[in-house]
Order: C-alpha cells, then structure tokens, then sequence
C-alpha cells in the first residue's frame, strides 16, 4: 500500500478526526491542508519556504502540467518532485475539473472529454486512461480519479448523468493504473442531491479505493448548501479511508468541514486573495491595498508570527502592491498561507486535547466580529 | 564624521583598492556593488535575502520614493530603514538622474528642474535644497548631491553647462545640509570631455566631500569611451575618499572600473535582466527564457553556488518564466546578484593577494568567450 491512513483520536462532539496520512515520501498529519503548486510553484513561494510554513503535502494541477510544460518534459526531468525541487509528497488531481471549468470548447463523450487549450487553442483529449497515464508521468504520490465535475446550478438529470459517468469513468482509471507507488483516490460527484451523492458514494466505495475526494463542491453554492451536503455525504464514506474535501480554503470552510470529518483540503483562494492585496486576519479578511492603511504601521495581523509580520507593516506592503512590487505579493501570500497552515495545527491540537468544538466556536466568533 | 574610508590595500599593476567604508550602521568592505532597491525593495527579494547573498550597502531611489509612498510617510514610518527592514546602510541617489531621464516635461532653471511625474503627471519642482531636504527624510546614511546629468551625446556646450551647474548645486546641497547622521557625496559630471571633467573635480573637490559620484557615464556611450574617462577622471580624485561609479553593473565594467580605482558601484543591471530571464554565467550572458533550454537539466551555471543553482534546472526556470510564476524572476535574481557580489568578493581577494590583474584577465577570457 502506497497510502495508508491512521486515526490518532475522533472527537467526541463534533465528526472532527486527527489522523496521519502515510507515504512513501513522509508521514503527513491530518487535518490537513495542501497549498497549490499549479504550474509546479506554490504562487510566489520556494518549496523550502512552502516547507518551512509547514506545507507538507502539496497540490499540483495535471491540466495545466499537461498543456505546459508536458508531462514527457517532466518525466524526461526526473518526474515532477525533482523538477520542482519538492521532496514532500505531492498530490495531483485529475484535470478533470479544470477541463469542465477553464477550457473553452469542451465536447463531453462516454470515453472522455474534447477541449481545447487555454493557452494556445490547440485541441487535446482526456479520457480515465489519459489522465492516469498523465499522472503516473508527473510521479505525483497520490493521483486522482478523472471525474465531471458538473456546475452549480444544474439539473437533477445534469448531475445525475456527470455523477454516473464519474463512476464509470472511476472503475477504468482503477483499471488503467500502472505505478506501484502511485495511490489512486475516488471522487464522489452527485451535485447537492442527497440521493445522488449516496449513490456515488456506493458506487465508489465499492471499487475501494485508498481514500475518496468529495468533489462538485465549493463551486458557486451557498456555504450552507455546501455544509448540507457534507452532514449527509461523510457519514457514508468508510471511517478508516482519508477524506478529501477538493477546493476547500476559506478559514471558516475548513473549520466546519473538519467537524465533518473532512481530513483533507486543498485551495488557491490563500494564495490568490493575497495576489489581490486581501488578508486574512483573526477577526475576518483585511484589504491591505486599501487607501485606510497607507499609514497603518501595525503588522498584517497582530496576532501572526510569521516573517511578513514579525518584519513588516500594512504601510509598507500596501506601498509594495501599489507600486506593484513582487515582495507585496510574496509577504501577503506568506502570511495567508501561514494563517491557514497555522489553523490547521491549531485545529488537530484542539482535537487531540479533547477541545476542538470550544475551538472552533471561538473562532469563528472572532472571525465574524465585524 | 558620518562615513569615513580606509585603503587596506593598492594594487601594484593597476589603479585597483581594497578598503573599508565604515558607516553608522557598520562596515562595508570595498570594491562594492550596490543593489538597487528603486521603490524601497530590492525588486522580488527580501531585506534577509539580500543581506544573506552579501549585500552590504544598498541603493534606493530618492525621486521614486518622493513620489510614492513621499518622504513624509516614511519620516512618519521611522525613516527608510524601518519602513523597508533593512537594517544595513543605504545610499540614496538625488533624483536628479531620474527626473533628467525618466520624468517627461521637464523645464531645467537655475534655480531647480520643474517635471511631471511618471505615475499621475502631477508637477513637481526639485532643487538642490529639495533633494537634500528629500534624502534627509529618507534618513539614508549617504546622500548624493543634486546634479544635472547631460544626455550621451549631446553637444559640448550642453556637457558644460550641466557641469557648471552641477557644481553650483553641489555647493547648494552642502550648504542645505541640517543632519549631522547623513553624509553627501559630490557628483563628478562633464561628459566625455577631459578639460570639462577636471574643471568638475577641482569644483567639487574644493568643497571637500567625503565622497565622489562619478556621473555622466553609462547613460548610452560605447563602454570604450566610458574606461578612458575614468582613466583620466579618476586620477584627479583624492586618493583617501571613496570613489562611486553610478550605474554600471555588468561584470565586465565592473572589473574594469575597479582597474581604474573606483570602489563603489550600483546598477539595475543584474535585477532587471533576470526579470527579462537572462542570467549571468562565468562564460557571458544566457537567455534561458530560450526555447533551446526547454530540456536543459543543468543549472544556469555549473560553477554557481547560488540557491538557484544548487536546486533547479534551467528548464525548471524556463517554464516559469514562460508561465509568468514569480518564482521565475525570483530564481534568476537571485543568481544574478550572488554573481555580482561574488564577484565583487573574489576581487577583493584578489586585490588583497595581490593578483588582480591576473584574475581580470582570466575572467574576462572566459566571458568574452563565445
Ligand atoms: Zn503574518
Ligand atoms: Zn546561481
């Protein structure tokens, strides 16, 4: 087994679990969340600056690896951990959602998927077999399986059909593997239909895989759809699988999907939010490059230990992003993605002490404050 | 007195010397190179970063900062050095460089230069005693007087008069002067004119600086011309102050400027070509932004002992500089500037062991080679 899963302790009042994700390349503890190397860079970061925030577990896309550079360029390269240079484990998933979301001109068949590129316009094809073999090429230590994703809002009979062809579609990705040290996860689809997701979630528990992402959210609806779906989705997965909640990276998201039992996230909103100048903060998001804190010389956050605040002022990098300056997006990017990595610590610890709940409602008070 | 220089050691064969600029905020060994942080940053890096690859004394912008954040928000900040992190000494240029070449609009009289700025085409008026009144708000540890810098070519009355005039406003500045914490540097100017440059060092050496820009040069005019001014300006100079060649950083000019006696030097040179993706190698320039090193596995420079170098390829490189990741102009930045100030170290070993001359030889042999 290339991934394996421990329960270190579930928590008594909530469906939170502190747990460890076994790989062959480090142990990573869990709840946890995984920074997005799109383009094989987390934005703006080095790998050992993404290591030293504690980021131990990264995401990187297979469409936009696939289209550029290729995956024979970074097979031929050593494979995608030494062509980046990052020697935790790496997570990629399917392309699938970034065909049906960012490619224009897709045409959807039972044996894959038409596209063309966002880049340049070329015209490619994905399939289960295409993005396994994609997959294997990058080397990444857990691959996804190649699902639609449908849209929100759709039709019952949309997501019933995007959510039975994911099953199909899951069975020849199992079928296509061919790595030995490459774990394949599931994705659950079904929309916001309870009846759906219970039947996706049948469907690929039976085909058992090492850990099962719930996809199809975090895409338009309402947090409190989205919480919804997660109280009726999760129970169903089995209890000693990793549970991966795809998309997921707003503070309060993470919170309530881990009371869930999500063990797993991954986002760019950290990351892209602090390329617009917005951070987080105890007390809720903080536009930076806003006019109110040209003259604000307190750190981002006054709470926060990391190096853009134990350095730096609002003043200061409001003027690096006015002025367009790299290390403005860099100190912004640092300080989210150490808030949310922070979190994430704060979180397990809170589980493993017996108090995640007294946690995460002080949390979220003060998030919400004003 | 604010700065003061020593001379540990002259060359025998050329006009080379190895000493010592002991500032406020400490010791910095010459031959120097500079890095320009133009908008309080050194572009992409941090303050730690730049001190870690050996930057000692920095250069910032007077007429960039006049104009955004302004001099009095970083006054109210605590002065340049808070308000950026760094905690070493900086050198701020007049803006007279700047406003001559950058602002559009400019009407030159006696008394200052009226001109629009580059950002929002606001007019504004900067004299000798703004300059300085600038600079002593920044709080640099070094100042540079305000001077006209003619444009390569211009006439020969042109290059007088601006001369004339820098030297009256050298004399100006000196006379603004209120911070007994700031030291001002003259500016040496007069063209490609030998008659002109020594009438501009006996004017500026006659107001006893303790320290001389020479300016004028590196402004379009073949690198030929530049070697024989300094081969008969520098002479003129006083031995005993520190002699300071603005805007020159390519290797070869800095080693040449060296044989001909200067000691200090800045130039945005090595940041902005990373950013364009070329970097420097021991044997020239390299595009790796190029298509021919989509597959080079090597670093950018075999003999390089940078960050960059001693992780990632140049295709790595490539591909993020051809997908616009920040990482990119970050890595080649970084490897640009620990090229230059390797430099600078390695010839102030030479220098001190006594074999410069054969050490520029030799490296401009294998930089001229191909
Ligand atoms: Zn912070
Ligand atoms: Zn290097």
């Amino acid at each position: 087994m290339t991934v394996s899963f421990s329960i270190i302790k579930e928590d008594a009042r909530t469906g939170a679990r502190a747990g460890v994700l076994h790989t062959l390349r480090g142990d990573v503890e869990t709840p946890v969340f995984m920074p997005v190397g799109t383009q094989a860079t987390v934005k703006t970061m080095t790998p050992q600056e993404v290591w030293d925030l504690g980021g131990r577990l990264i995401l990187s896309n297979t469409y936009h690896l696939y289209l550029r550079p290729g995956p024979d360029l970074i097979q031929e390269a050593g494979g995608l951990h030494r062509f980046m240079g990052w020697d935790g484990p790496i997570l990629t998933d399917s392309g699938g959602f970034q065909v049906f979301s960012l490619a224009p001109l897709r045409r959807i068949e039972e044996d894959g998927v038409w596209f063309r590129s966002h880049i340049d316009g070329s015209e490619h094809f994905f399939s289960p077999e295409k993005a396994v073999a994609v997959q294997e090429a990058l080397g990444s230590d857990i691959a996804m399986a190649f699902d639609q994703c449908a849209p929100y809002p759709c039709t019952y009979e949309e997501a019933r059909e995007a959510m039975e062809r994911t099953s199909r579609w899951a069975l020849r990705c199992k079928e296509a593997r061919r790595r030995e040290d490459q774990a394949l996860f599931g994705i659950v689809q079904g929309g916001v239909h309870r009846d759906l997701r219970e039947k996706s979630v049948n469907d690929l528990v039976a085909l058992d895989f090492p850990g099962y992402g719930i996809g199809g959210l975090s895409v338009g609806e309402p947090k409190d759809i989205m919480y919804q779906v997660l109280d009726y989705t999760v129970p169903l997965l089995p209890r000693e699988k990793p549970r991966y909640l795809m998309g997921v990276g707003s503070p309060d998201c993470l919170l309530e999907g881990v009371a869930r039992g999500v063990d797993m996230f991954d986002c760019v909103l950290p990351t892209r939010i602090a390329r617009n100048g917005t951070v987080f903060t105890r007390e809720g998001k903080l536009v930076v490059r806003n006019a109110e804190y040209a003259r604000d010389f307190r750190p981002l956050d006054p709470d926060c230990n990391c190096y853009a605040c134990r350095h730096f002022t609002r003043a200061y990098i409001r003027h690096l992003i006015k002025a367009n300056e790299v290390l403005g997006i860099r100190l912004t990017t640092i300080h989210n993605l150490h808030f949310v990595l922070e979190l994430m610590r704060s979180i397990r610890r809170a589980i493993l002490e017996g108090n995640f709940y007294e946690y995460k409602e002080a949390f979220l008070a003060r998030w919400n404050k004003n």
